[in-house]
């Protein structure tokens, strides 16, 4: 999922996201809080009419967000105190709040209102972290039952699909023990969270495995904040379904762009006369008409193109990536666990 | 013409300025000397190949830009000392130089290194001022003609065409006599230039009516700088063929639209909920898809889409401005001189 962390995924317009296949857009429900306000979105008829886009959509918690405001916040039981980025005012985020938020907002799919636990944790502290976001998972289910009727284009058939959340910092055990605790309340699908953040990888692939051995299979299972492209690939043939990440819209930004030969940093020298594609082997529209030379002059000089044509490669090859995956899958490669059960396509 | 200044019309990729019906891009000399330089552009097979753009392309002199450096430049009968607004290295540009540039470069259409007369001139400092842009035309046309086998695209029966430029500050007996000397050095095409400098806009019709009486009417006729939408709509219907402006372009950055109701800026907070287009009357895709309030919160929240989408509007609007032209001018209204004489369609 491409992040459109403002409702916009930045520099791309609407129909080159269609263009280029994306099925589901991510939006930061802290930062559309903050502004332009849920309440002024909700009366637009929510963010898909505001940012004109018919396909799904995710809206976060905003916990993630307001956690890494770690100046600016004050966790309690009823929530998570913060001060705004933008002026400094001061908010509040509960369980119940955040959903209120999301059905305002009004995306497809919208996540309970979890405490993504820091990173290294104690055994004690990762538990009690655990427990809250427990709590707090079903304070989210609750309020979303009753109020779900809300979101602005609800039917008698049709309302948002509520995602509950795997926590437990490191610990293989306390993975297991939140999967099973989030199962038993039943959600719509289920992600997994607190992961890449700072831990090795092999470490971020133990806690997935342990989290979807008891994650049901028929239900989607989403990774939250992940990766490079060889890691969606992989998490992805391990039975993950779902997974966000700004990496490839705000690597492209910065000039680092992915290709089938590797990384590549635009704005080396050695590429200011290098007439062939970025990558010879992407069929992405960039790469079908501009050079090297060319994105690179682009980069250096400042000019605001490069940040769209960057953009619109790196969200390629990691789409692309993700329609080799699921290509390999009905082949019935790998464990064969994604195919038939997420309808977003 | 769209302002593409350093080989990108800012925050636009080459498709869409070719579904907005661009037929010529203008390119601005000095930025593309200083960066990535005029020689690897040459190198790479010329601008068109370089930024990917099959159709028109023109490039200025450089002479406007340099000048517009009023505190790092020394001019003399040789040409003009200038010091880079990047590095501050030292430069010179010559009539000779600039067209050597402009040849390796490969622009469609180029220009004749001039003097754009400082606002206001006293009488005797705009004749002399004239005098030299006359003297510089003569060296440009020389080289031009000795040279311009050089250009990177070139073939035995094609290459780039050299437009003179009239000065003569706000004298109108000085424009006459500019205009009449450089049609004697018979150019492919004549600009008029060093207006749209701060003087009164009954001041800029007087003297474009003046030079024009001069102009052959059957080769173009091509005013820099200009303008707001209803002047370029007077200039064309006065007889005007081209002309060029950073307004569309710049403005759609700082949030300023053009629109069939007038000007618009689009941070207005009276726009917040505003869910209607931008223009209802405006054909571009932006108008069709996206509502007031969105292209606001684009542009309050700093999104980088804000200036893709407000630039698209905007060149619509120019470009959409100039068919309009067109159109009256085939239907036999005005003055009729427009008509088949740029076949850069």
């Amino acid at each position: 999922m491409p992040c459109g962390t403002a409702g916009s995924v930045k520099a791309i317009p609407q129909d080159v996201l269609e263009e280029l296949g994306a099925q589901i857009v991510l939006a930061n429900t802290y930062h559309l809080y903050l502004r332009p306000g849920h309440e002024l979105i909700r009366g637009l008829g929510g963010l898909h009419k505001f940012m004109s886009w018919e396909r799904a959509l995710l809206t976060d918690s905003g916990g993630f967000q307001v956690f890494s405001l770690s100046e600016l916040r004050k966790v309690t039981e009823e929530g998570v105190n913060f001060r705004s980025h933008l002026d400094g005012t001061s908010h509040l985020f509960t369980p119940e709040r955040s959903i209120e938020i999301q059905i305002a907002l009004g995306a497809d799919i919208i996540m309970a209102f979890d405490e993504c636990t820091e990173h290294p944790a104690e055994r004690s502290r990762a538990r009690e972290s655990m427990e809250m976001t427990l709590r707090w998972a079903k304070r989210s289910q609750d309020y979303f039952q009753s109020h779900k009727h809300e979101v602005p284009w609800a039917s008698e058939s049709q309302t948002q699909m509520l995602f509950g959340i795997v926590q437990g910092g490191m610990y293989a055990d306390l993975r297991r023990e939140s999967a099973e605790r989030t199962v038993e309340m039943d959600f719509a699908g289920y992600a997994i969270g607190g992961l890449s953040v700072g831990e090795p990888r092999a470490q971020t692939e133990e806690m997935i495995v342990r989290s979807l051995e008891v994650l049901p299979k028929d239900k989607p299972r989403y990774v939250m904040g992940v990766g490079y492209p060889d890691e969606i690939a992989q998490y992805a043939a391990m039975g993950v379904d779902m997974m966000d990440c700004v990496l490839p819209t705000r690597a492209a930004r910065h000039g680092l762009l992915f290709t089938s030969q590797g990384r590549m940093n635009i704005k080396n020298l050695r590429f200011a006369q290098d007439q062939n594609a970025l990558d010879p082997k992407c069929g992405c529209k960039v790469c079908a008409r501009y050079s090297r030379a060319y994105l690179r002059h682009l980069f250096v000089s400042g000019e605001p193109l490069a940040a769209a044509l960057n953009t619109v490669h790196n969200l390629w090859f990691y789409l692309d990536t993700m329609r080799s995956v699921r290509h390999a899958i009905e082949l019935g490669d790998h464990t064969g666990t994604l195919s038939g059960k997420l309808s977003l396509t």
